[in-house]
């Protein structure tokens, strides 16, 4: 895609190298829509909160908002009082700079944890940032949002309603800390479309529950993830019908939904993608409860990492997962491969077929429990040497 | 310790290479009490068990036995209906050999999942592992049960009873695998001392639960976890007190957790054994989740092997496990080393200081809660390079 298709009517974006992160990389985005925009915001379940997400998720309840500030660096999380007073500053100065009302500009920071924010060189950058803002600014700001991610992830879906065309644009940051709930995530979604803000907020919710809440990257779950969608109504569409919002919907899960693969892709250190499909479980939750565990399974990982199709391990993690099953009516398939059936191994050549599906960047590995009709999907990444490389080495 | 040490009064013991194992390495064990012993036994709660799991589970319903025959390099899981009968077929060669009733042998097995055993070669090698059997020979079975473990784990604890001395010895193999409800974890553990056997069931379930239920390798949980006790009353003592009784608890307590932590210090690429001690939590079952989501996080775990005093990693998987918590009264120490008071971190002179304990091979992570009386402990490794290598290449 061309620049051209990253651009979402009536928004405008920048970036700018504040001196946030140490290697003097971008660290500072903003987005700004022209009007008042309709909002929905998600945000981490984590018990400890950052600082951005106790302020984001009180502001975006009003449903309406003009800007967000996003700096990479430092996650100004467990920073106390102090932590609420710095993020209310960086707000303000953009709400200053660009004259708006402080509680219109939404908050979000990624970094580190437990180091105090330095306000003043936000300060110092605001001016620029502001001054930068261009139509053509949102994959700049999609690459000065990231930290450990080794590529920018932005996502594009067009519609129309009521004869206007629209377009829906997310761009994402992930990496580490991934796991079922949405962890160090953060996802900004704009839309030109005109759209009820209760609207907004239950069709985010329904589309997370499927996309950022069904991928895993380490199991850990982050102080800071905030997914925000903004809708401005500048594709001039005066009303949706049942139809369109059902389009919209399907149109806000797509973006949500690939920039979730995007992120279990860029996985830290991660070199495949990896469905675990559940079917055939007793119980909704035993099968989410199953693709999870496999998913998260350290064992598992590797063997993906190494090419392995070790279902001994796949039945090992279902083992004490907790779920309906019985061992000798469980199959799992590589892609198209059977590998177990009814409990037990196809055999050498079977693995061997497996073990060349798996050696793709992205393969299925399908789990049939027998017990009942329920199916669930969980993606996940392999477990590598340069996970560990990374995340030992993260602070220095 | 010298040989003469790892003698246990009327037990007898051997290991050969049977090949089983790729490498010709020992791979077949046995444990032999000149007379019937008490039993007690402590098994995997994964729903996949294996077959030597269920065999031997209900042998040790009786209380009574006489021999432990224990392959590694074939964990004899997954392997349906056949590998009942052949570990029945397996118990049943030592059996004929030693010229004891079948019910009398007991069963374990570690290693690959999902391959059919080779019965034969079992029965080929055992007349010669009968032959072989000393009471020098514990340290070999030690050798023989191993698989990813680098050394072999032998621990041993004197008392007496009714003046009698007695011997509580100790061999298990660990590495992967390796969570907070024991897994692919064997552990068989042999007294001369004359016990009842309700007693002795009930002081090895209390001494798992303290031992090798607090201990996590990598959050997997194999399907062939074996815990079994014998005790054949050689010691000569006619009873025990009330005293003695305890005393012989601790042990056995003692005998487990010495064997805990061998397994955790070779877990599989482990450089260091860090101990997680929760305080203060609200409630024991509080105290338990917080000391095993920090003990389980990949990202806590690698900032180990980085020596990198990353607390915000451990805050946020305190946030994640569901507990009482208020981030503002949470202290967090490594060994004396305070790096976070009331949520807020300590500065960077205080994790200088941490990164330099944490060079050890062994340190204490200390989190203090603030929410009430409540501690609990489990213990870890760091995530390495190597456990990678391990893991993503076991089978090749």
């Amino acid at each position: 895609m061309g620049e051209a298709d990253y651009i979402v009517k009536g928004f405008r974006a920048s970036a700018v190298a504040a001196g946030i992160k140490k290697d003097k990389g971008l660290d500072l985005a903003l987005i700004l829509s022209d009007n008042s925009a309709t909002v929905a915001g998600a945000f981490t379940t984590n018990t400890v909160k950052a600082a951005p997400v106790l302020l984001s998720s009180e502001r975006v309840t009003k449903g309406r908002a003009r800007a967000i500030l996003c700096n990479s660096g430092n996650a100004n999380a467990c920073t106390g009082e102090r932590g609420i007073r710095d993020a209310r500053s960086t707000g303000n100065f953009v709400a200053d700079q660009v004259g708006i009302a402080s509680e219109e500009v939404l908050l979000a920071s990624t970094g580190v944890i437990g180091q105090p924010l330095d306000t003043g060189i936000i300060k110092t950058a605001v001016p620029g940032l502001v001054q930068g803002l261009s139509p053509e600014g949102i994959p700049l700001a999609a690459r000065a949002i990231m930290t450990t991610d080794s590529f920018p992830k932005i996502s594009v879906f067009e519609g129309s309603a009521g004869d206007k065309p629209y377009r829906i644009l997310g761009i994402a940051k992930g990496a580490g800390m991934i796991m079922p709930n949405m962890a160090t995530m953060l996802a900004f979604i704009l839309s030109d479309i005109k759209i009820e803000a209760g609207f907004l907020q239950q069709a985010l919710l329904s589309s997370i529950e499927t996309s950022f809440n069904r991928i895993s990257v380490d199991g850990d779950m982050s102080t800071n993830d905030t997914v925000l969608v903004m809708a401005n109504g500048q594709a001039g569409n005066m009303s949706i019908s049942d139809f369109e919002h059902a389009e919209f919907e399907k149109g806000l899960h797509s973006v949500m939904d690939e920039l979730a693969r995007m992120i279990v892709r860029d996985g830290e250190g991660a070199t495949k993608v990896v469905d675990i499909v559940v079917r055939g479980a007793a119980t909704p939750g035993d099968a989410l409860r199953a693709a999870r565990i496999v998913a998260n399974s350290s064992l598992v990982k590797t063997a993906f990492y190494g090419c392995d199709p070790n279902w001994g391990r796949i039945m090992a993690a279902l083992g004490r997962a907790g779920i309906g099953m019985k061992e000798e009516l469980v199959d799992i398939l590589v892609d198209d491969v059977l590998i177990v059936e009814r409990g037990l191994g196809k055999g050498v050549e079977a693995e061997k077929k497996a073990a060349s599906r798996m050696k793709q960047d992205k393969f299925t590995v399908t789990i049939e429990l027998g017990q009942g009709g329920f199916k669930e999907r969980i993606t996940t990444c392999d477990l590598t040497h340069d996970y560990i490389t990374i995340n030992a080495d993260y602070r220095s």
